[in-house]
């Protein structure tokens, strides 16, 4: 099974050997590629649909069963968009009964958000 | 030649038809399509190197010859790359003389982060 990716990429052992905006400063290599393995995980439509749907439905969780309907897509391929999901650290998946429960990962997003975004410039004084 | 991709995800055109946080609400076919191709040209790490070298360099400017170096790429490979950041409008290119100069699409980055990012939480009374 894959180890999934740190959630943090400023967390220690990330792979990430900083956090600041991609713009501050040059990237290093390996700050390159966790961040490319976590962005091709996001770039996907049915991937970003199906974080989109889970993060929209009610209590912030969906089970499998909510997912397939809407995507018009197979069960075996929205399972395996999901398990990409979860091994990207986006997705948590918690198994109950017959069905799992996929909910986001709190502050994954964000992180990813951050690392785009540019600086804010200074305020005036 | 490829129609360059519209820099605003908000813009009338740009294929998405909203530009709130995609955790808000179900994203669209066309959205997470959108959406995807530009994700898709970030997910690599020798453009996500590429983006940080030509933001962290003196003037948000440089010349080709400046980032064939860094990257221990040849220059067919990084001209490739650039060309596919240029198509997903997130560089700009301008070609003066020998050599051409690549610079950061203004607000194309944080357009991005805005779309990932959580909306926050409604401050406490």
């Amino acid at each position: 099974m894959a180890t999934p990716t740190p959630l943090d990429p400023c967390a220690p052992g990330a792979g990430a050997d900083r956090c600041a905006p991609l713009t501050r400063e040059p990237l290093s290599a390996e700050a390159a590629a966790t961040l490319a393995r976590r962005l091709k995980a996001l770039a996907d439509p049915a991937r970003l649909r199906l974080l989109s749907l889970v993060a929209a439905h009610e209590g912030g969780e969906a089970c499998a069963c909510d997912l397939t309907e809407p995507l018009g897509l197979s069960q075996p391929t929205v399972s395996h968009h999901l398990k990409v999901l979860v091994e990207a650290g986006l997705l948590t998946r918690d198994k109950r009964g017959v069905w799992a429960y996929f909910a986001l990962v709190p502050g994954a997003l964000d992180a990813l958000a951050a690392v785009l975004a540019t600086p804010a410039a200074p305020a005036p004084r």
